[in-house]
């Protein structure tokens, strides 16, 4: 008898399905291709010789130590000059003992679903928002209550409407998941007016804001908005951030900055999870923080991003249709396209791999299936020239579409 | 108002609890202390040159992907050579992709748990077993049905007789967990027989077995006994391993072997649960295998452990009482000890800790709360002379305890 799987796996098992999305970005691998679609880091960005050193001090240091077990909530040291850093430049009051170290933040996505998340609960998320996230979530069974995001980030009259509605109907949210900064997908930023009232928002309903912010050190212009936490009192925010952007993704480092009640939760989650977060990376970044390394890395960082934005906006203003809209983000990664209602970018998607250009399409980041006239742009990882020949190569597909749709339109009147 | 969380945890949330255990370890830390409680490898077993042979060679050849996110199913070349190494040396029929890289074997634990069990689902382990699986199967609510190990591991009959009971029942278990060689914590192997027949039951039943072999390769005398998985023929076995015992916990590598509707699963959920194992560690651990260091360094271990081991044996012998017992390992790092019923090893802990030496009190390792008169023992971490002297701090403590229950039955005796 061979095995029976479906009598096995558990219901969220069966639920699980692989993410068509990735399934396209496969198309992105094809020689000649220009991916505007990932979400990866700049290879430029990252500090090789920099790591090299810390790893010499560790060498030196702490060889024993970084090649054993360590403690599920990380290494003491990290946390101390994380919390330095945090309370320091985002404000936020904060000691060792408030943050953990994760496996990449995905994770602490995955421990705010196990710890939180029940069958059927609601969560309240941006739409769009980061996939990651909603993969997270679904993996728990959460359902969604997607709400627009406006030029300042979640819409926060959305937001108050229905959670009176959800009241009414006797459905109380777990918690309002937001990127407020450089928002993966759509470059936006909520603005500290709208920070303020969210947090307010947040405290009448009792709930739990989760501020995820991997982006907030990658700002090119202007102030940083202070992170939601910086204005929590009360222990409502979960903040949660990565190494990824401003050292490199490849040695799975985030945090959680959060009250003691929860982190002991994740603390045990995480236990049961993976033990603890690797300690010889866990080092590495100690001794980056620790050396004075990343500031200056982070300065060149945002130079490299800032310079790429622009060689993107310049390609967009050169060759995109005037009907074609987009984000303008004063940092991160990403920017976003919204085209006219009739562009479907699920259905111009071959159109586009066919002139080797690859990008998201937007519905991919609205739980509620909606958004099929919007894409991600990608501006970090290629370099300029790229940037700008993948932009051409885009507007060629999306004139190509556009003049389809034209044409179907006039032989439709010439029927009619 | 401050967050009622009560309100928002999830069930299996609420039910987690601190491991009373990790608490009493944490005495392990005093001054002084001789700890045989831990699970750590011997930091003399880390290849540190070669570890930083391997780095050098990460920065000549592959630094850019290192640095970068990798695929969830884990780097193909690690998984390469990995497949090659199962083939060859433990006869596992398998190629690079019935194989991913986990972050350590707890977090195949936590996929099991995630993709198997519902709240209530019934999984058969041994009594003991192994701590750290107990609790990610328990974080996901299961039901355990814990049945006796004996010295040929895994009682088989035990298994054939409540099986029958369950199916009588219509209860269905998801899967039969097992550590067949040098188990954590009794280090008791399962024999040839022993294992052909566990193959058999679970065909007979269609379950899943789970196998778990940190330990395999640190076999100290005598052949290794096949895994259970190099019988296997029709994707019922889920094989588990780890790097931490065989290279350095600290990269936080395991990997899994199984068939492929099964990994497709385990894939998905990992996606959800952090996107990727830490490249960095990852091309570690390929430059390790493909340098042909492994093997020289395994030789190295086995000596390391077996000679540690006999220092325990050797100062059991000389010291520990006739009617206490213990188990004598062929390989792995740990002894099980089983005292006269009336010794509590609970109990006794606190003057064991007085005498400046810790243990893991044995019903730790049962999911049934039974084996109050056991402990376990580790011989890897500590040094030849530590082991000595912590063998005899702890017969001491025993000796006190057999003698405060002789005087305690002799006062019983004079009042009656």
């Amino acid at each position: 008898m061979v095995v029976n799987l479906d009598r096995l796996f558990s219901r969220r098992a069966m639920k699980l399905k692989g993410s068509e999305i990735r399934e396209l970005l496969k198309l992105t691998q094809l020689p000649g291709m220009i991916s505007l679609a990932g979400g990866l880091p700049c290879p430029d960005a990252f500090p090789i010789e920099v790591i090299r050193e810390c790893i010499e001090k560790i060498f030196d240091k702490h060889i024993l130590n970084a090649l054993q077990y360590g403690t599920t909530e990380g290494l003491p040291g990290l946390r101390k000059v994380l919390a330095a850093r945090m309370s320091e430049k985002k404000n936020i009051d904060c000691e060792f003992h408030d943050i953990i170290i994760t496996n990449g933040a995905q994770q602490a996505l995955n421990l705010l679903g196990f710890t939180f998340i029940e069958p059927g609960d609601v969560i309240i998320t941006g739409a769009p928002t980061y996939l990651g996230a909603s993969q997270a979530f679904h993996a728990f069974e959460a359902n969604f209550e997607s709400l627009p995001v406006t030029d300042d980030g979640l819409d926060i009259k959305s937001v108050k409407r229905n959670l009176k509605r959800l009241q009414r109907n006797k459905i109380f949210p777990k918690f309002i998941y937001t990127v407020p900064s450089f928002q993966n997908p759509s470059g936006v930023t909520m603005s500290l007016e709208n920070r303020i009232e969210l947090l307010e928002v947040a405290s009448e309903y009792d709930l739990i804001i989760v501020e995820d912010d991997p982006y907030g050190e990658l700002v090119f212009e202007g102030d940083a908005i202070p992170p939601i936490k910086s204005l929590d009192r009360k222990g409502r925010v979960i903040y949660m951030s990565t190494f990824s952007k401003i050292l490199a993704p490849g040695f799975r480092l985030g945090w959680i900055i959060a009250s003691e009640d929860i982190l002991n939760k994740f603390i045990l989650a995480k236990q049961s999870a993976d033990l603890c977060t690797n300690p010889f990376g866990q080092y590495i970044a100690y001794e980056y923080i620790k050396g004075g390394y990343l500031d200056p890395q982070l300065d060149k960082t945002r130079k490299l991003y800032r310079r790429k934005r622009d060689v993107m906006l310049e390609a967009l203003e050169k060759y995109f249709p005037d009907n074609v809209k987009w984000t303008i983000p004063r940092g991160g990664m990403f920017l976003w396209v919204t085209f006219p209602k009739r562009i479907n970018t699920r259905t111009m998607f071959k159109r586009a791999i066919g002139k080797k250009v690859a990008y998201v399409v937007g519905d991919a980041f609205f739980p509620d299936g909606s958004g099929h006239n919007t894409m991600r742009l990608n501006f970090s990882y290629s370099d300029d020239e790229m940037l700008t020949e993948g932009i051409r190569r885009l507007a060629e597909a999306i004139k190509e579409e556009m003049a389809s749709f034209d044409l179907e339109e006039t032989i439709m009147a010439e029927l009619i």
